[in-house]
């Protein structure tokens, strides 16, 4: 079972107490410990992840189109998309501290599963497919107030979103101007792959930025040519 | 505003009652339409598509859910793709005389864009944005079990998937039998070729299928076998 450590994490920062705690024991258990575990018949945490998928999708989708009544479908769309993808639920999965108590085969713990991103991402959604089942999508909307709607809140999805669009914009009042992104590197081993870029613009380096592929590292780049240009 | 008829077949048809009438309007305005008469300052139904899309997407997730507790995550995940995609939501809203309603910009009209699939599509989702809003989930559900849950009991995105397979299950309940497809004949130029397959069960043919590829024209022989086993 999980560890009685967690529920009392999880009571004492979210205010969540389980009353099928056999959920909660489902969605940290991840595949691979149910294949190492083959005698006790273990069920992983994938079915969850299906439904705590959905469930988060409408979560956010709900609170951004009343949030924003202003904000016409694409706005809504591109903020949902940064809002619900790898990185962000990852960190979700960090902060709520949920790395720490999944349960992995032990080949899997030695690759380093358990820093994973896109398991972290599959265990904030199963997480939430117990919570939803356990207690309604109210409980899923209460938790996002604590650790999802903040950060909307703050900004965090839409300005994020694109700098490179947002460059562009900036640099072609004017018009046209040739934006140009390099890939200067690319290094660590395939699951934790580092790129940097610079971003060229009329022959000038205006920024450089890192990021876990092609495209996370051209928009950090695009930011700091943005954060440059406002000096 | 929205028809009168309108009003009457959805409460005749789903038990559709909205309190809001504004929604219902706003879900069956087109963007073509807004745009031909912006005077008017109307609202078109895209914000709602992008809530009614999260709300089916749940609605679907969760009756699978709870349907399929056998069913690993991968075949829950294949068959929502298929509830949810293009073609099942254009014939949902076909289905619910959905076309009939929307208003179009002139322009679009004469385009055909009463019958585009995605236009449905969209419509498809923006009416159950609309129903969220005005009564809440459980208003979407019992919309659901009108429209898209029979359709899922009665295989029609489980079966489309697998045809084979479901033969293969079917016959061998009993232990083990020998099926055999036969390629019977293949027609037609490099990129429009037809296949012409039979199912042979111990000896006798259950079923013979066309397709665009061997593997399609198994797959619709098997289809065929299901239907007459069925019988």
């Amino acid at each position: 079972m999980v560890a009685s450590e967690f529920v009392s994490e999880l009571r004492q920062r979210y205010g969540i107490e389980f009353h099928d705690l056999s959920l909660l024991d489902e969605a940290f258990t991840h595949s691979s410990y149910v294949n190492e575990h083959k005698e006790l018949g273990l069920k992983d945490n994938e079915r969850l992840e299906f439904l705590g998928d959905a469930v988060l999708e409408l979560t956010v989708s709900d609170y951004l189109y009343r949030k924003f009544p202003d904000k016409p479908e694409g706005d809504l769309t591109r903020i949902r998309a940064a809002a619900v993808q790898t990185a962000a639920f990852s960190a979700f999965s960090k902060e709520a501290h949920f790395d720490r108590y999944i349960k992995l085969g032990k080949g899997e713990e030695k690759a380093g599963a358990r820093k994973r991103l896109t398991l972290l991402e599959d265990l904030f959604e199963a997480f939430n497919g117990a919570l939803y089942l356990d207690q309604g999508r109210k409980a899923n909307i209460k938790f996002a107030e604590q650790i999802i709607f903040p950060k909307i809140d703050a900004g965090e999805f839409s300005a994020n979103q694109d700098h490179k669009t947002a460059l562009q914009e900036t640099l072609q009042q004017n018009g046209d101007v040739a934006i140009v992104y390099h890939l200067l590197d690319e290094k660590g081993p395939a699951h934790e792959r580092q790129f940097h870029v610079d971003v060229e613009v009329e022959g000038r380096v205006l920024g450089t930025g890192f990021g876990k592929n092609k495209k996370a590292a051209e928009q950090a780049a695009a930011k700091a040519a943005l954060a440059r240009l406002k000096k």
